[in-house]
């Protein structure tokens, strides 16, 4: 007798919804395989050989030899069980002091198998039963709601303007929160150049978030993948950086400075952690346990890829990631400017101007959904994310998400014009 | 102002008591390092070598190669982001079936980030209410009872015996867990050479256990870790072997035949599951939103060197773990030796003789508790695992656990000699 599972007694993170909808997007993908896709978010795939890989492992090894490790010990570090938050903690707050003038111990920080196991990490730490629920900005990154999700925490949505999210509306939403009983733990938001809306929030607003964060008794998860890839050189201080009192749990990713397949993440967590007895520690101390059930320590031997990048550029991701900071410039003015022309003479077509960053949204007068993709794949040639899959309700009907970061600018100018065509064809009448 | 938080406030995982009680290991070994361990389970570390790495490496872009992948394709394999359930589906399909006659197709498989992993993908998925439990043998591995503490499942023990797991005693506990309104999803064990008993089940007893399962409606969540390491060629079929209705989840693991530091396990998952719509998809591909949620992906380069690994051995573990299996079946002769002879003249101590694996138990007579540890490590050079820290009630207090698998025969020889004259000294008056 053949076991079957009923699909709707499994968990429902099985069944998430933004994950539906993102194998929706992938499928379409693979059934127009010739579309150009300003739907993919991950990065471009020409800067890096696996030739690099064998470098990168012996830099690592060799840096290891100058810091006194005998063969025998070089050997350990990469190929056996390791410490539980990894052995890149002093490369990583080094660069983490030169790019981002961000100072925490070394022992603040843990390495992950990418961004979003530090999500859960830090979500599962944070929320110990069911009135402990997270602030996310909406349109919110679907690993963050789907993380959340999968260990059962709610979830309340705090709605984003085109500045990033308003301070003010956050201190509310917090202070109803609590009002219900419940206890708002912790708010996750992109504050350079958010996936999916691009939007960032000026350095008062960072300031003034900061201020609300210890008013509300908020802990801030500061999501920063994008941040090196500013238009500009215009500062914008990660949250982190202007966190004189601890409010800030930082989640970081290596996928875009270096490569994806590294699969290499941190967080810093340097707020002091005190027990019954009085015995003080970091949090990022504590999460170890955390971590340690949910994968026990991340690939030594991806570790020391990403450390091996590290060390040939001095800790600075600033300077290793220079060409690909000015291709992703590149790209994001030609999507703006394509825009600019493509659109010229569709005056209800609306967009935002990131000023970096991977994204950009588009506002079109006509509902931007699963069908419509289907049919833009289809007989225009051009793929886009519906931005409803970035909402928990039903916003973002009539709005989608452009990504710029796969492709050579002449692509995106053919996407863009795709597009328009599209969006002619197909609006609805006024 | 900094920020402070309260240790009781974070999720209890954070405080896992199993956890606690390796944090303790690690820290009484971290005081003792002259001291023997017969207390760490990891791999002995003389088998590979960094150099592998860049071999395993090339190995495996070789193998794409062949498979037709241009270098383009190959890079993108490695370096970008990938397929949420890996890559070494197919080369992982052709080892089971080669070394352990497990026939699934490749679709079954998932790759993780080590089988840690894999216990909380499988255990998200199955579990969807607060009234869906797990089963799990005792004394258990504290990986898996940490897992579903981080998840919020509650565990129902399951007695082990000599033999390992009793069939009618799993039968008896599943009934019981459902006459009393709960619902019995899976039942975790380690039938061949257990972690930490070293127990073994008799094959008549794993057919009866796939029996009692589908009696009971159970999935079998079957870690097998150590399952190459027989001290005989005795065959000892995995319960996945045997498993026509598919009844079996194998979580499998690299780190022993292979090495730690890739981080790389598996699961099979071959259950069919049905929607509403009446659609058929495996278990396997619906687990990926919830492995999506936690890692994204297990890391490509670390699956090309198990890729590799595999690869050269013409995908037998058996092959090229030949002299892995040679070296532990010696550790465990070894030790198994030295308890007779260094424990000859303490008739009040007892011990198994598993057939297999890394580790023994030892009946004492004397609480072997976090204390008598430390005297252990300072006064009489040797270190071990008091079988407490694998129960979640008061049992295993006059046990303890001793590993085979990290050092060479003299020092097993010299750590059990060590631990008599402790037994010795402070073995409790009749």
């Amino acid at each position: 007798m053949t076991t079957e599972l009923v699909r709707e007694e499994l968990h429902a993170s099985v069944s998430d919804p933004a994950s539906a909808s993102m194998n929706f997007l992938n499928e379409v993908s693979s059934r127009f395989p010739d579309a150009i896709s300003l739907a993919a978010g991950r990065p471009y795939e020409g800067f890096h050989s696996t030739d690099d890989l064998h470098r990168y492992l012996r830099t690592y090894l060799d840096h290891l030899e100058r810091l006194g490790l005998d063969a025998d010990q070089r050997q350990r570090q990469l190929l056996q069980y390791g410490r539980t938050n990894g052995y890149l903690g002093p490369l990583i707050a080094r660069m983490l002091a030169q790019d981002e003038g961000i100072e925490v111990p070394e022992q603040a920080v843990m390495v992950t198998t990418g961004a979003q196991e530090a999500m859960v990490v830090a979500l599962r730490g944070l929320c110990a039963g069911p009135g402990d629920v997270v602030l996310a900005v909406e349109p919110c990154y679907v690993g963050f709601t789907g993380a959340a999700r999968l260990l059962g925490i709610e979830v309340v949505p705090v709605p984003e303007t085109a500045d990033g999210l308003d301070p003010e509306t956050v201190l509310a939403v917090a202070r109803a929160v609590r009002a219900d009983g419940r206890r708002p733990r912790a708010l996750y938001l992109v504050p350079s150049f958010a996936n999916p809306s691009g939007a960032s929030m000026p350095v008062p607003a960072r300031r003034r978030l900061l201020e609300v964060a210890a008013e509300a008794d908020l802990l801030l998860l500061e999501d920063d993948p994008y941040g090196l890839f500013g238009l500009d050189e215009a500062p914008r201080p990660a949250l982190k950086a202007l966190d004189t009192g601890q409010r800030v749990i930082y989640l970081g990713s290596f996928a875009k400075s270096c490569f994806p397949g590294a699969r290499i993440g941190f967080l810093v967590a340097d707020q002091a952690v005190i027990d019954r007895q009085g015995r003080r520690t970091l949090l990022a101390e504590e999460l170890s346990t955390v971590k340690s059930l949910l994968t026990v320590n991340t690939s030594p031997v991806a570790q020391a890829l990403v450390g091996g990048f590290l060390v040939e550029s001095g800790c600075s991701l600033r300077t290793a990631a220079k060409e690909k900071i000015q291709f992703y410039r590149e790209n994001l003015r030609t999507l703006l400017a394509t825009l600019e022309r493509s659109f010229a003479d569709q005056p209800r077509v609306r967009w935002n101007a990131p000023d970096g960053g991977f994204f950009a949204v588009v506002d079109v007068p006509l509902t931007a959904d699963e069908s419509l993709l289907e049919i833009s794949g289809r007989d225009y040639g051009v793929l886009w994310t519906p931005m409803s899959f970035f909402h928990g309700g039903d916003g973002g009907r009539r709005a989608l998400r452009l990504s710029c970061s796969a492709l050579e600018p002449a692509q995106i100018e053919e996407g863009v014009r795709r597009l328009a065509r599209l969006v002619r064809d197909r609006a609805e009448p006024r």
